[in-house]
């Protein structure tokens, strides 16, 4: 039994999803294929990262297909990486690298050569889901191309996360998922250290002028006013911080720990990310209620 | 060979999804997997209880893992359920029922156990994933939790179907599907019970002051003023009834019995439920053209 | 092993798709289901039939099942299709012919009987997952019905690709995929023959009044003015003639062979139906830059 794992933007209005599960299954039959998402946004290399990566740990071993592959047909290499708990196969354009990370990191990476006769379009069917394939069914990772040294690979800037020595945690918007929950680039631990841990009460407001919270309708709470340096009593979005939605009533705003050990922002029965007006990529500061200023 | 479905509201941006696909076949790797649909409207248990109740049928003996759980990390209960002919597992907020009597009513039930150090915002990876592969590989449902009086499980309410002494029909929108086709909660026999048999005419109006149908282009048709006691020759929107889309010509409104056994109304090759202006939860009336008046 | 493709236009919000794949599961639990898509537009025959013709030869041989059906419940046939590199089973209505034509051609055919007792809605369900059931394991296509004459199976009008004498090509947009990329339904060599070869420029411009690109910045070029006929040197929109979306900088336009074999037309990082305001059925032209005027 070997699993196949695969992640993409290829949409679900194209036959390219199939196709790639076509390739995979001619190859080894038996290939079990667990579909992660096609529904990356076009090229958003930064998103399918962290969704597989926040995946993959509860994924039987195997191997790890992702294309989002905005540079298909230029220079940047296709590659297939050994970690500890698994391969992966994809371009060298970062994607892979968070989930072998989470699988132990990277311990060997191949280039995986493109067939000249093969579309410059399509790598995914023609060069990716080859290569899955063959490790699928036990091929060695150096039978497929030639050895990269690991530290060369391509990654993604860290995610912003920063705890600032007055006390305030800037944190980047890393996914707003389906029900518009939105999670930060900071983990449980470093929300800790912040001191916002349930049950208790936070402020939250945009760390960049012009992204970020819209005022809310707590007493109080207003737009912060020009950044970080215009915190004050009564700037910001205060919300309670609880373990889950339902440490608020419907309609209310929670800062929890969520199910990737992340911080989060939800509403209750809600869209957070509507409600406060961000996206993916805005930053954010929170810091405890009542604890400065 | 053991069938484990799968309905949630997951989305399928996300990896959540994946994730329970990955829970259940870590534990059981010869497990495969139906996914229902993952499009339940966030939170929509209504629907997603008749689209798993009106799917069961076609699909092999097995467990029935659905998770539309707007009320994860409340007291709502985690269930498991046995019926004659499958399992079901999910959350206690109705989801299930209805299924579960498809497949021959509910036989025993247990309460499933929350482990204490699992997030409280991803019951479907750490709860119900779990319960529905334990199932899968044969542990007996007793084993899983406590059991419950099956008595106790929540029900949602009945949708509104009933035949008026004037032999008016009325029936909320239970459906609506991706061809727009619109399901009403009158099943078959109801529909041949106030009259409306193929071939034949029938009017409809909104049974509701405010909702459904907006006048439509028949000669004489006009909107219904003020409820079901305004109903009279002029009213409503006049409709045939058919046995299937291909009993009316392109764009024409159709009532017929649908493949769940329900009455509906399609409009060939078009959307009724856009023609119509009716949403799920609206109530319609409807009675035999020429029959009343 | 047996592999089941599958491609509808039934959405992935309804219980559907998992009715038919029940059906085929219950029939043959060993089957192994691909999902080519259900996100064809509702009664699309022409998008539905080209994605499964270009899937279909990355697919491990088998069946395939496709059911887009505006017809269901009138007089069109219920068809299953024997082809040298596997079965079709589906409509009588165009969409099996192109796939049908890529496994080898049509060798035998037949007319699927449909139970009277049926629903007259959803034969996806009822007859067409049924009959793929039948094949896949195994069963004569002739003991499925009544034998049909190949030449009376309906055929879907040829898309529009001309090479004219005035070395102009003429071609209709067949498809449109997810990231804009227009599909034109000339293949490769006509390019070719058309003196589009990399690299190099081309010009484009709506071969009918009406539709077609809108002015792009390049220098010098402007909407063509009433048709094919006022082409001159500052006529429609110049763009590159590249082997990949690699061959130009982001933002730009590229002509190139797609990875189905067909000619294409691309905006590097972009969106290039969006980008010439085309949809499928529209009629481009395209000459080499500088070849003619």
């Amino acid at each position: 039994m070997t699993f196949v794992s695969f992640t993409t933007d290829y949409g679900l209005a194209d036959g390219f999803v199939a196709a790639c599960h076509g390739v995979i299954l001619r190859a080894v039959p038996t290939a079990r294929i667990i579909d992660v998402t096609h529904l990356v946004p076009p090229g958003d290399v930064r998103r399918a990262a962290a969704v597989l990566a926040q995946t993959v740990g509860s994924l039987p071993r195997g191997v790890h297909l992702a294309v989002v592959d905005p540079g298909v047909g230029t220079v940047r290499r296709a590659v297939a990486v050994r970690a500890a708990g698994g391969d992966l196969v994809g371009p060298d354009n970062g994607l892979l690298i968070a989930a072998a990370e989470r699988l132990g990191g990277v311990q060997a990476a191949v280039t995986l050569p493109v067939p000249a006769a093969a579309p410059a379009t399509f790598h995914g069917r023609d060069v990716f889901a080859p290569a899955a394939a063959e490790l699928a069914r036990g091929t060695e990772l150096t039978a497929l191309g030639a050895p990269l040294d690991p530290a060369t690979l391509v990654r993604l800037p860290a995610p912003h996360a920063r705890l600032r020595s007055d006390g305030v945690l800037e944190a980047e918007v890393l996914l707003v998922d389906t029900f518009g929950n939105v999670q930060l680039a900071a983990a449980g631990p470093l929300l800790a250290d912040a001191g916002l841990r349930p049950p208790g009460r936070a402020l939250v407001w945009a760390a960049t002028p012009g992204a970020g919270p819209s005022p809310g309708p707590s007493p109080g709470a207003g737009r912060s006013r020009g950044g970080e340096q215009s915190l004050d009593a009564a700037g910001g979005i205060e919300l309670a911080v609880g373990v889950t939605f339902g440490s608020v009533a419907p309609g209310e705003l929670v800062l929890y720990v969520d199910a990737a050990g992340m911080g989060a922002i939800a509403v209750r029965d809600g869209d957070a990310a509507r409600t406060l007006a961000v996206a993916p990529a805005d930053r954010l500061a929170l810091r405890r209620a009542g604890a400065g200023a």
